[in-house]
């Protein structure tokens, strides 16, 4: 899909709008970047925010989880949904307490979770959830089964009623801040990954693979 | 305060509950280690996930934000939330597409946040921020006067009804997988600084402070 995300009153960014966007790629890279998705839902016990993983599928964001899990059940219907994701960029340090800040993307979606049933678009959210988390590793593993499958529900939440929001770049002291004789600047954070742990319980003497070595994302 | 979080229906974990926990300590150190908390709410217009920074004072978590945010005027009597704060510790690459996961320690809280008004509990709040996420810089900075101060909202959630969640170490496939072949284990994740950005608006030539120089987690 191409286009803007679609403005509402509540994609709209009240405080700090020069940071808003309503741009779709930007949307995207940010979803395509992130690993943990924060997803508030009401299914009647009060407004509830829980960290899942995700994939983005073409104008969608999918959520997965175990059929055993009670608050999924809920969502045999359709259930509006915000599913929030954040990347954190960076500590920004001003002269003045209240002008620090942090650099960061984040995307703001609203709409109804819908359960995916169709057995073709629920094998490609299973691949999308690992392609999104680790390429290259969906070929190098055993995919699902149908009791597999079974046993997991599948979410579909479309990403149309959306807002972007970032920050980047030094901090944006007041004139009159300016000489206070501070040091003022940017620390730049990024999620990196270490040296792959094998696991113990691994038959055989294999090779990390270059995927594995080289995570990055 | 010391003793168990309070487990309720709702912070109940009812899938994985081998991962769960009620003890205020890890909670406290997971709070303590994370930078960004994602809060729930439904102030009229459906439930909405947002990203904030926050610390955690005592046993309240703080929350803040500009007055001329829409949905933080809301606020003004309490309101229940929903924050949860996530720390991501690594991809678990497993024989299975299916037993893949992810190594993470979270937090849930749930409860009514308040407005705190009393100008000396302020105080400590906005110094709370900034000790969170950079200690030793409230000391380094220029503190709030009474206009920043009466421009920010602070809300405080106490940390009561809450949930903790830990996943920690290798894959676990079943046994039946375990000769498949693949490499299996884990790819560490981090939070990491880099080189500190010097702000190109900062007047003289001011050595990086050691804090921002050796930031760590």
């Amino acid at each position: 899909m191409t286009g803007k995300l679609q403005q509402t009153d509540r994609t709209t960014i009240s405080r700090h709008s020069e940071r808003a966007s309503y741009d779709r790629d930007t949307a995207y890279e940010i979803l395509d970047e992130g690993m943990v998705a924060h997803v508030g839902f009401d299914v009647g016990s009060g407004v509830t925010v829980v960290p899942m993983t995700y994939a983005r599928l073409d104008d969608a964001i999918v959520l997965h989880g175990a059929i055993a899990s009670r608050w999924l059940a809920a969502f045999k219907e359709g259930r509006p949904v915000s599913v929030c994701v954040t990347l954190l960029d960076g500590l920004v340090l001003a002269q003045s307490a209240f002008s620090h800040s942090m650099n960061y993307r984040s995307v703001v979606v609203f709409g109804d979770a819908r359960l995916v049933t169709d057995k073709a678009c629920k094998d490609r959210a299973f691949k999308a959830f690992l392609d999104h988390l680790v390429p290259a590793r969906w070929d190098d593993s055993r995919q699902p089964d149908d009791k597999e499958s079974e046993a997991t529900i599948v979410l579909s939440v479309p990403i149309r009623e959306a807002s972007v929001k970032v920050r980047s770049g030094p901090p944006q002291d007041a004139a009159k801040d300016q000489g206070l004789g501070y040091w003022t600047g940017v620390i730049p954070l990024e999620l990196t990954a270490g040296e792959p742990i094998p696991d113990p319980a691994m038959k055989g003497n294999l090779a990390v693979p270059t995927y594995a070595l080289n995570y990055k994302r």
